[in-house]
């Protein structure tokens, strides 16, 4: 089936169910920001398989709106669909709801799944389109599933598998009693989570049903004393139900919108995140007359504070992961030359090292390997047809990261293949500075992402250089490797960092059409002890010494290096073989 | 009278009208910062005169709501009136809704003047009291003010005179048709402007009805083309007619709530800004029938991004500014040891030598002039109980500024009087570090303050310091000392800087019981070449090289400072004495 054909079977179905338009985001009905294959409609509907986007389909026009990082790829994957691209971020694209009010015509109504819209979402873009006298109806089912038919994936059965308390540093069941017990001092009777690391995170147990996150399709219900989750029955062996414990109940996922209808027709208070839950919960809760508290919920904040068994798994991964990466980087530039090296080896060869240091589960995101230009597309994926070859000259950045069974890693490397210029040298020494600042920096209790971003930019911004992501980003312990509630970047979320938050730190440089340089350690946050907050890095792998300009570093941030990098190599010179300690003693010396 | 009879008379009004509590808060019809005497009823009804609180009366409790810059002052003064001290800030205590909802039974009715509460405000008290049940009544009139009775003071008659073009820029009748356009942009027919400042920007006229604020009593409403100032007409001179020419029409103050009520009947559009329009404001057009858009209005940001000319002239009164701040540095070191300096000579002096610089009008607030532990109380007022003599040790803080008819000045400068100790060095070279980081800090369009307030705090941090004020606000041209509507603080002001933003940068720190420092200087924003923006000082006047402990200082500071000093020198040694350039000389030279 053609896109063209897919979009006029859609309208098919939207005309029977009398919309004007239907909407289809890249959400899952968990909200997650990687999903598994049976929720890909968007990729399905318009063909464009970007991580970000989403297609509005009305009776005579359709569109993908994406941000800037997959203007070329949407624009070449859209050709001759009919779908018109709305390059989000530039200031003619109108916004959806704003295209929207001028298409259609007073009365109108527009479709959407409440499945793939959180509360918050739906809400906003139904009061938008009200403005201009437009109704959004929620689905009973998604319309691009009947187009989707019997090509449509199954949820995935992906493997359950427990993640020892030695790694989790708390009972399951003492996580569901702390949850409990903050249901009531809300004042409601239940909770229900949908955002799968959430879950997973709740209940002490990993999956494998999205790839590179180690989550699993459920949602789950905490209040009165007791716990249920809802999860694929054959998923649920032996080892599973013992972890869970007898306070905890396994039901099937398909049964979860009938039980809340059941808590509704108790007249139960439920507690539900507004950005978390979908509307479609908010719906069914509402309709069967639950009282719904929309409120924030505790599980991301507690997720995000690392306990001890939480950090010192971190740690372990984070050793091992050190080992792999300085494998690679040797290998790298000890085969350069042959002139047999190539983006895709380096992402081969990455998972290789990984795979051989122990606990290794897989990749926690796509790598990144970007030569020369590539690495000045920030999200740059290496495929059969941009892969290039490596030689012993420019610049080669490797964004990487492992999934273990004990943590979660993810780090940035830029390596200089052959003799760098004065100019790439500055940069990277500008970045640098960034980086060891932030890391460095001290900063009181109730700092958010958002202030602390600044640290990182300002070396930078006084060379008169600039990056267009994030400085950082929440890492779970042993789970996805993007996760909240805070960020630290220029988006506007002022949520305080804590101690025991672990985040990446990682500024960056982008030369269009020549180069790019980011440095990426993970970081855990750490209380002094005149209750000060700082940074303790967790990664373990050298800078690009041949990429710092040693006369623009201070006295305090070559130390700074020179304490890092002999912290390195007596972490890891243990565990190379000779080649490899040779070269990281070397790359390790003071500056 | 007594407070406690004071209080006894408002009970009684109160319960003429029914009511179970009345709030009086410190705000007058405009919302200013610093309000004429007539409308300083919280003061007379509570005895507390600083310049933040709020009292509620209810039929059997009083309370005064103020912050953590007060609470000994609030203490002695409420001593014996019968009015509880809640201490804002701290944990316990609660917000004014709350502890209404607590002490009220259901039903109840509160009383509130709408002229000193903005619509917004007023909006966010209502919905807050509706919770619980209490409705909020917007008074006729004051009621305070029946108890004040004949004894309360009248409106200020203080002249008004014209701001020349040669220092605004803009001829008044220019501003006015801009803002015509942007109502009609915005698709409404009128304005009204309520605060103090913005009127006196617009029609390029000051006045002199409030202390250190050279602003007049009155309204503005603009639309369809011209644009009528509501003012005492006795204060419209021959002069200032002519400046506001034919389309700028004069109407008495009191004719102002008249007005609005016809621009209701006529169905009018009309545009207010909720933050700073009063809720009598709003009530006045929405029961007479205007159509109120709510919305942040333009004037502020126009006032705060200077142009040439009020560039200018502000530079000039920097000029002359820092000559008397030199003279006066010098006078004060000449003589402490002397023994007949104290706290107020300080005051009178910084005063003199301001008077001889030329075009000074009067301060720009209350001099600070704070010696030893007294600088570590920020908002000190010295009076002549709490006043000091100076000796030949320990540390002195003055904070002051003067109004000029071309510019607004606000300087602080720590001075050590006799040998600092080596933790005093730290801590000020900690503070100047914060000083010049923020003012050599390059930033891109569309950064906050909310961000730059990092960038001062950070090297503090780093030393385990922090200080419990912003870091800076916004400055008048020849206008009010504090402006909006940026501010660089921990406030979550997102509001961006813009170039010709006029800002403080004045970072501290404060030993409790010991001494207080910090450093302020005056900086414009500037654009570079490169689209950055970025800080070009105004304040003319040397740091305390005594404090400076250059061991602290990277180069790049050294040579900031030393350049600094080379231009201070640069600009004022041709207008001192022979004794004052010398000590200037020996100020200023490198470090």
């Amino acid at each position: 089936m053609k896109v063209q054909e897919k979009i006029a079977a859609l309208r098919k179905s939207m005309s029977e169910k009398g919309l004007r338009a239907y909407i289809v985001p890249s959400a899952d009905p968990h909200q997650s920001e990687y999903v598994a294959n049976c929720y890909k409609r968007r990729a399905f509907i318009s063909g464009f398989d970007g991580s970000a986007g989403t297609v509005v389909v009305t009776d005579e026009l359709a569109g993908l709106w994406t941000d800037s990082r997959y203007f070329v790829q949407a624009a070449q994957q859209l050709a001759g669909s009919g779908i018109d691209l709305f390059k989000q971020g530039e200031p003619e694209t109108p916004e959806i709801e704003e295209w929207l009010g001028k298409v259609l015509e007073k009365g109108a109504r527009v479709g959407a799944d409440p499945m793939v819209f959180s509360a918050s979402e739906f809400e906003k873009l139904a009061g938008k389109l009200e403005g201009s006298g437009i109704e959004v109806v929620g689905m009973e089912s998604d319309l691009v599933d009947r187009v989707w038919g019997a090509e449509k994936p199954a949820l995935p059965e992906g493997e359950l598998r427990v993640h020892p308390v030695e790694f989790a540093g708390r009972e399951a069941g003492d996580k569901v009693a702390s949850l409990d017990k903050e249901i009531k001092e809300a004042g409601a009777d239940f909770h229900v989570l949908c955002a799968l690391d959430e879950i997973a995170w709740l209940f002490n147990l990993r999956g494998s049903d999205v790839a590179y996150n180690p989550v699993f399709i459920s949602y789950a219900v905490v209040g009165k004393g007791k716990a249920t989750l809802y999860v694929d029955p054959s998923k649920v062996t032996q080892d599973v139900k013992q972890t869970l414990g007898a306070e905890i109940e396994c039901r099937p996922y398909d049964q979860f919108g009938t039980d809340l209808e059941a808590l509704g027709k108790q007249g139960a208070g439920v507690w539900i995140d507004p950005d978390r839950c979908s509307r479609w919960v908010w719906e069914r809760l509402s309709s069967s007359g639950a009282t719904v508290m929309q409120k924030t919920g505790p599980v991301p904040q507690w997720k995000a504070a690392k306990n001890g068994a939480e950090i010192a798994g971190m740690k372990a991964a984070h050793l091992r992961d050190g080992v792999a990466m300085v494998k690679l980087l040797h290998f790298i530039l000890k085969n350069v030359a042959g002139g047999e090296l190539d983006e895709m080896a380096v992402v081969e060869k990455a998972r290789q090292f990984r795979g051989e240091s122990g606990k290794f589960i897989g990749s926690s995101f796509a790598t990144i390997s970007a030569y020369g230009a590539h690495g000045a597309i920030v999200h740059y994926a290496v495929s059969p047809e941009s892969n290039v070859g490596l030689e012993p000259e420019g610049i080669l950045l490797i964004d990487s990261g492992g999934q273990y069974t004990d943590g979660t890693t993810d780090i940035t490397r830029t390596l200089a293949l052959g003799r760098p210029s004065d100019e790439q040298k500055r940069a990277y020494t500008a970045v640098l500075k960034g980086h060891l600042g932030l890391t460095r920096q001290l900063f009181p209790w109730g700092t958010d992402g958002y202030q602390l971003d600044v640290v990182a930019r300002a070396p930078l911004w006084n060379s008169g250089l600039n990056y267009g992501h994030g400085t950082g980003h929440g890492v779970g312990a042993a789970l996805c490797v993007h996760e909240g509630p805070f960020s630290v970047s220029l988006r506007k979320v002022l949520h305080a960092l804590v101690a025991g938050n672990i985040l990446s730190i990682e500024p960056g440089f982008y030369k269009e059409g020549a180069y790019g340089i980011r440095i990426e350690n993970l970081a855990r946050v750490v209380e002094r002890e005149d209750g000060f907050l700082g940074f303790e890095t967790l990664t373990l792998c050298p800078y690009a010494r041949d990429l710092i300009d040693s006369g623009m570093l201070d006295e305090i941030e070559c130390r700074q290096v020179d304490a890092y990098h002999a912290r390195v190599f007596e972490a890891l010179s243990g565990r190379l073989e000779e080649a490899e300690r040779d070269w990281l003693r070397a790359q390790t010396r003071p500056l």
